[in-house]
């Protein structure tokens, strides 16, 4: 058994939006840190790129030599706000080997390879947190690893992305279409340059591989995860929403998925849903986070707050260094990696789900028995049919009940063929809905 | 150093609602069980009061004599969901003053004995763990001790009493009285037969004590807390916070208050207030929990679900029962008592808050401006007057401004004697508004 730690030594990777607020956060707090862990915090080093003008920190803290300030023997907790993969996987991979405790907010990271740093944690009994990587200052991780460890869970829903939810929540309020609304949220700050991981659901993903997997005790990696993005939602598709008291959120859904023989799959998946607004996670607007997780015991939650910005991320940073800290000073180890269970992950065509068909038909009688003869023809109930606008602008919205992915696809296939149908213009998923 | 356990031999003390779904858990999900924690947990028996007919466990586990479980060599970990205060406090301690672990959901013991439990647990480093005690199923404790223990909290405002918000919300949905409120809610088993505890918030104020001694890392006890019940709600109060785009909640309420020296102090507070209907508690209803907590650097985060009954407050249970008997398995401890900060306690008569307050009053010109001149001359700034009714039913409504108990107080005294102001017949507070 080691020595109790008199102090301990923190490298923090990374002086972004977050790595400046873990920074301030130690330095401000120390006092209150020193008394919450039982020994003072002391940074040893902050990696950054370039040392160039006035960062707000001792320039003798920081370096460019992430690897030797991993490295130091007086360093014995590792906080990684970095980004991107390979580096910070090298990075993370030496501070466990080498028995050092890690903090990450590294979502993207974490969705491809927690196995391997998990096992790298284990052999040297290492500490591996990392509350911040989904959700922001919401905790999230430590309910589901601890809070639900002896519950069964069913399903985690959550809107995990700011940018998307902040796009969506404003064409849903303004009813501008998605290309102005996603240039506003660059200019405002809330979507990136290079919008592409937000929009296209990569972010969202990449949480969805890790709640499914802490929630199912199963590894879940990103490629896992089906995903679809927000970028060819229109105007028209909130309208049509509101029209059915619903509002459009991109969901990262985890979900158990029990078959008939009893077999249990895992399905992870993210796509934009209708969701009625009676539902929880509707009324979750502009760049805030939510996460509904339903338990067999539990019943329904919700965990709700900010799921992203410099502070609030690095208030979940640093509860996790606290946590990890403390294990320092006192022994013991938090939560490993739970994969136990090893399920296997359900192909999206198997998952079935509501959906929402919006097309633009012929305005002339007969149309809709006939487009109705198409979901029944290829086994998808309907339960509902709106009829809107004449002439050319005549459109046709169905609501169906539960149906595969695989009979939707269908469905819309031969309702192309239809020469009364001029276009089928949008199909989405309803989720939330209690039918 | 200790032997890892092979096994984790558990004795359940009370097999009521709880302790029923605890033993339940156990035994339906040993297989999970044991995966996570990484030992079988093997339940050595359960306390009960009689042993009479079927009680849906095999009758050789069930004992009256919970001290000698207790002691059991081979009981590592102990569950109480008794209730009640000067037999489980003994119990309790005498687990903890043999090493064992304790996990508890006596939310009315720990409001009075967590610090002497605590240096219990301390001095033989054993886990007193006890997330179900406030708020059911919803992770609550393990938030505000862990994930935000890198932050500063500065709120905890909470719905914490699933009886009382039963009422509540059908005295607002319904437009009854109290009274017949309370009998309705006994009648579907949402209040006891006694309901004292909830009504008067007793429960609500335990639950403030010990969400405040987490939040501020100060010992709070039940006594230290403020508080009022609901039984003098009327269906007149209800209609009035509708007409003011409010409704009535009972609210639990931990806030530090900084002295313009700097001193900070704790208040602990629990009284039904009105809450604007866009604050995110006013939509909690019927039997539903919801805590809110405002944190420096995280924001405002919210955590919503089922605060009572067997499955979900067994849940609750059972992620403390797998935390501790981690433990047990791998060494280490989870989360001590952090009492550091030691704030004094501020009395309820200088905690500022908003104020709504309806009165009969004649009906004749002038008694407007009157009323407010007694308000201005007390120094209580007014926000909005509302003169309802005529003749003998005339009211005024006054909202104001953040003023003082004792300034409040002071002020209603006064009214009391005016001729024209026949009766002040409701004082309640106004939380969650931003002004």
């Amino acid at each position: 058994m080691t020595e109790p730690n008199a102090v301990i030594g923190v490298a923090v990777l990374g002086l972004g939006n977050v790595g400046s607020e873990v920074v301030r956060i130690i330095r401000e707090n120390a006092a209150d840190l020193e008394s919450r862990i039982g020994a003072p915090l002391v940074l040893r080093g902050i990696a950054v790129r370039r040392i160039d003008g006035d960062r707000g920190v001792p320039e003798g803290l920081l370096t460019t030599d992430a690897d030797s300030l991993v490295a130091r023997p007086d360093v014995d907790l590792v906080v990684e706000v970095i980004g991107g993969i390979e580096v910070p996987r090298k990075l993370i991979l030496a501070a466990l080997n080498s028995g050092k405790s890690v903090v990450t907010a590294n979502k993207a990271l974490l969705a491809e390879y927690t196995g391997e740093l998990a096992e790298a944690a284990e052999k040297e009994n290492a500490d591996l947190y990392f509350e911040a990587a989904v959700a922001g200052a919401i905790p999230v991780i430590r309910p589901l690893t601890q809070s639900l460890a002896g519950d069964r869970v069913n399903k985690v829903a959550g809107i995990v992305n700011g940018t998307t939810n902040f796009i969506l929540s404003a064409m849903d309020e303004t009813g501008a279409d998605y290309s102005d609304t996603l240039a506003e949220a660059g200019r405002l700050g809330y979507a990136e340059a290079d919008p592409t991981a937000d929009v296209e659901g990569f972010d969202a993903a990449a949480k969805a591989a890790i709640l499914a997997s802490i929630a199912f005790h199963t590894r879940v990696t990103a490629g896992d995860v089906y995903r679809e993005g927000i970028s060819k939602i229109t105007s028209g598709d909130l309208e049509a929403a509101k029209s059915l008291g619903c509002t459009v959120k991109l969901l990262s859904i985890c979900e158990r998925v029990v078959a008939e023989d009893g077999t249990e799959r895992v399905s992870a998946r993210v796509y934009p849903s209708l969701v009625p607004l009676d539902h929880p996670l509707a009324s979750v607007n502009g760049a805030f986070n939510a996460v509904v997780v339903e338990a067999e015991n539990a019943g329904r939650l919700m965990f709700y707050g900010q799921g992203a910005g410099g502070a609030p991320t690095a208030s979940a940073v640093m509860g996790d260094v606290v946590m990890a800290a403390r294990n320092k000073v006192n022994g013991g180890r938090g939560p490993r990696e739970s994969s136990y269970a090893a399920l296997a992950i359900a192909p999206i065509g198997e998952i079935p789900t509501r959906y929402y068909v919006n097309m633009q038909v012929a305005d002339r009688a007969g149309v809709l028995s006939a487009v109705a003869a198409e979901f029944a023809e290829h086994g998808v109930s309907i339960s509902t049919v709106r009829q809107e606008g004449e002439g050319s602008g005549a459109r046709l919205i169905v609501v169906t009940h539960r149906a595969t992915d695989a009979a939707l696809s269908e469905t819309v296939a031969a309702l192309g063929k239809l020469d009364f149908v001029t276009a089928v213009t949008s199909v989405l998923r309803l989720e939330g809905s209690s039918e």
